[in-house]
């Protein structure tokens, strides 16, 4: 684990690195846009597609990123993470293309697609009570006792500067942003998305978008230090953390402008906007930077904006029941 | 009309006229790959995403190729047109981004999202009845009646080179391709694609793929003659035509290799899998090609296939009621 002083200097450079690593692993997702979206906002939205991910999500990148950093050792013990969802499928996906074993600690009430996808790379799952249980100390004790390496699902410099190469992408793309919306979680899309934005695109506002009823990020970055609280009841179950991380506060605390929040009924109405107009699946995580945006929570009236959708894993019957 | 010489004579240099004629309108949509596409039919599938162009389908480029080439006289007066549904959005927003009038024939059956976005493009919906009525006729007399240019959906050399433009740029961004599967109803977009891909890509097999209920383009191909039939009874709305366009006839019959069919319930497993594995919303008849792909009606395997995916206008409800 790096200490206070390597937090503080997670470089761009970092997450150039990680980009040459992934490369022709990752897909390039591609930049969508919309004249509705820019109609209904005055702004002109650039969209990052990690919806169009490989496992369905962003968290490939920074998977990826760190599993192939393994020196031999660690490959021949394999990698152990805990996750909600989409970092299990990513961390599942990356240990069966780099011939590796993997263990993935899951809550009992992650979404059936994202368990099924999960088993389906071949990986071990171990199911555990996310309102009872510390995954981390699961995690850890589990680490210890096969050899295997922890990668957990925000909390790494690998997986953060992975996680970077997606805005990396997106600023290449179109150019000069005048703000750049980004879903929060743990922090490592918001970390890795900001060390990107902050040296490609200078001045660019960044901006982090919780749900409502998990604003540990926004008290976290007003109070100066980081906040838990208790697994909020959202139905953005890729934001379901208690607190972010530290390695993530440290580049948020110095690169984000600003966390912000919408409710669950805005990211219900966001994903029917993706559907009905954009003809994408976009999973209720995925919504939160586009329903800031189509709700005014942020200004953005005037200006280029870049919105990472990030990712799609949602069960066919609960997509149904929310959108239709 | 063009007579029967001008028709053989539908050239490749026209789809090049009309790429340059929709640039910067219409949107240059991606290419998406699919890994566990390519594991369950041994091939290399490039699906060229069309449901994410504007007004969400191929048409649109079509339309605009045609309304573009209007004399000042003819934008005057305004474009008639009849159409199941995206040709009828597609001429109502090149309509109103050119500044002229439209007046569009729908059949009363026609899915309400596509007739509220026609009428949200601010065209005037004239409604039919498709199993009693001849929209053609209607379209004939209303056009002289009140001196409108009728541009039907598929008969029509400029709606034919427009629609061509899609396979044009999925070859420049993938190179050569063993086959090409391509949805037909009509025969617009399978005509189009045929003059693109046998100059971009010789030797490549292009093949139309028609729902099972209506297969009057595989009769007409084998029988050497435009074969009519009833409307057919098939989820695949955008297909529901009766026979084949003359001009799109004349370029098939030289050009395209072989017409085949799938079933609906193929159709509804290709929805489940663009939905499921590629997180994106894909009308019915925008399945054809893949469900051939995906069900050996093709045989592609070792081969870099190409599939044309037409569009993703299907309402949420009926959408999650076919996959959910």
């Amino acid at each position: 684990m790096l200490n206070m002083i390597d937090m503080a200097q997670l470089q761009f450079s970092e997450v150039v690195q990680a980009a040459a690593r992934i490369k022709g692993v990752a897909h390039r997702t591609p930049v969508l846009t919309s004249r509705t979206a820019d109609r209904l906002t005055g702004a002109q939205l650039f969209f990052k597609c990690e919806n169009f991910q490989r496992s369905g999500a962003f968290k490939f990148r920074g998977a990826y990123n760190a599993l192939s950093k393994f020196t031999d050792a660690q490959r021949r013990a394999g990698v152990l993470t805990y996750s909600s969802g989409n970092h299990a499928q990513a961390i599942a996906l990356s240990a069966s293309l780099l011939g590796m074993a993997a263990a993935i600690i899951m809550p009992h009430d992650a979404p059936a697609l994202k368990v099924a996808a999960t088993k389906g790379y071949g990986a071990e799952v171990i199911v555990y009570d996310r309102y009872t249980e510390n995954r981390e100390e699961i995690g850890r004790r589990l680490a210890q006792q096969r050899g295997m390496t922890l990668i957990p699902p925000y909390d790494h410099p690998d997986v953060i500067c992975g996680q970077g190469t997606a805005v990396m992408e997106l600023i290449d793309e179109v150019g000069q942003l005048d703000a750049l919306l980004v879903c929060l979680g743990g922090g490592g899309l918001l970390a890795g998305s900001a060390l990107a934005a902050a040296a490609l695109s200078p001045g660019c506002r960044i901006i982090g978008v919780e749900p409502e009823a998990g604003n540990d990020g926004q008290q976290s970055l007003r109070s100066g230090a980081v906040v838990h609280i208790a697994v909020p009841d959202t139905i953005a179950d890729g934001a379901m953390v208690t607190h972010l991380g530290a390695h993530n506060f440290a580049v948020i605390e110095r690169a984000v402008d600003d966390i912000v929040t919408v409710s669950d009924a805005q990211l219900v109405a966001a994903m029917q906007f993706f559907a009905e107009r954009m003809k994408m699946m976009v999973e209720p995580t995925g919504c939160l930077g586009a329903a800031a945006a189509l709700n005014g929570v942020v200004p953005v009236e005037g200006k280029r904006v870049g919105i990472v959708v990030s990712g799609g894993n949602v069960d066919l019957a609960r997509f149904a029941r929310l959108v239709a």
